[in-house]
């Protein structure tokens, strides 16, 4: 019987070229692909939520895949995750109806840049976190990550050389810094997000956490829609796809 | 002032093909000698205790530069670990008495092999243990442990085809294994070890904890000196080397 089956994917970037499959390299869309083509005894496409970039983390993408897998679906994951790398790992399958799909259904994410904030190196965690020596101030840093909760036109927080976008309005639902320790944490949820602009956010937050911008300069860098103004594209490795929403507005406050 | 400096180094061997420089590899010896070249401004040899094979980790890896670097000695670790991509910390310098050797002068090394007994993957983790899911009986495993302890022939624990040894002669000082919730770890100390010696102790005694073997059989193994009676080598990623020895049995008991 043909299943539309919508997978909960966690992934370490770290070796990975990104999400989206290319010929001759590693990628964790291509590995996927592999296993589910492995598992269906067939060539089976997976389609992904987010195109994350090489280095980029997910602790739950989500991916839709349709086909014939003559198994009872709650054993997909532990057969796809036998035949899946260490850094991949399927954490959920469920059954969705026919026409859902995890792009065009999806209503919302979720995305959270760690910052560890510390000289101290960890050679255990290279790769899965942003390393920052200086202290950062991660109050003033909460206080900017408020000026981009609604709806606005985030120009300014695109990518120099994007594919041009219909619109470049979004709206932030929630966004917020927090530390533990010398974790500091940037969440940030919203109906979807242009290329680069949470690495932006992320990179512009963190002048204002070591004191280089005040927290009230977010709101005039959105309102001037230059990217030169924001801050630099902080690096890949802090960035993780926490959450992936398909009911609108049904996302988790932090 | 020309100085001998011990440098004592830290890495995740994931994404490495072990620690002796090769021409087109990513390699621990190419990464430091390309710092500690930088920091010297000339070409510097670097000296390691161990050459690590490729994914196997250190805590504590030893190398001797010889040079005169131009800054104080407790200097040296900074400078490096900035040069040093995150994979790999230089946790302490010490100055060292003409001569001294980081591989002539070694009397002994403790490594750990560490497994993580669980079916749960854990993304963040993979390439640092070795992922074992049916559970592993550490009593038994310890208990085979003991028999390598001794002066033995281990010619039944060295990879087929290694380069020929005067003597495969070795004295064990302790060895042991202990667990602490999923993660179960085995420690062996001695005076040298043969090629893949510790990941076939290890593979042997995972084969003993899975109740394949009788703990009793590692000492009959010994005895044969048939590396076809051995178990499977171990996989790299759940190998450290822990320390180094610079004094006769001047070591951990553990």
């Amino acid at each position: 019987m043909i299943k539309n089956i919508l997978l909960t994917i966690e992934y370490n970037g770290k070796d990975f070229a990104g999400w989206q499959i290319q010929p001759e390299s590693r990628t964790v869309q291509g590995e996927v692909e592999r296993a589910v083509s492995k598992m269906a005894g067939a060539p089976t496409k997976v389609e992904g939520t987010s195109r994350t970039d090489a280095g980029v983390h997910a602790h739950n993408q989500k991916a839709t895949i349709r086909g014939d897998f003559g198994i009872p679906t709650e054993k997909i994951p532990m057969v796809l995750n036998r035949l899946l790398p260490g850094d991949i790992k399927i954490k959920a399958a469920e059954e969705k109806e026919e026409g859902f799909h995890a792009r065009f259904s999806c209503k919302g994410k979720q995305y959270v840049y760690r910052i560890m904030n510390t000289g101290e190196k960890d050679v255990f965690a290279a790769g899965t976190y942003c390393f920052i020596e200086s202290r950062l101030d991660e109050k003033l840093m909460n206080e900017g990550a408020k000026a981009f909760i609604g709806t606005h036109d985030f120009k300014a927080f695109m990518a120099m050389g994007s594919t041009p976008q219909k619109t470049t309005i979004r709206t932030i639902y929630d966004a917020s810094v927090v530390r533990s320790g010398d974790l500091v944490e940037f969440f940030v949820t919203g109906d979807g997000f242009l290329y680069n602009m949470v690495r932006i956010m992320a990179g512009t937050l963190m002048e204002v956490g070591s004191g280089k911008r005040e927290p009230k300069e977010i709101e005039q860098i959105i309102t001037g829609k230059d990217r030169a103004e924001a801050g630099r594209t902080a690096p890949p490795e802090g960035l993780y796809l926490n959450e992936v929403y398909f009911e609108a507005r049904a996302y988790d406050q932090r």
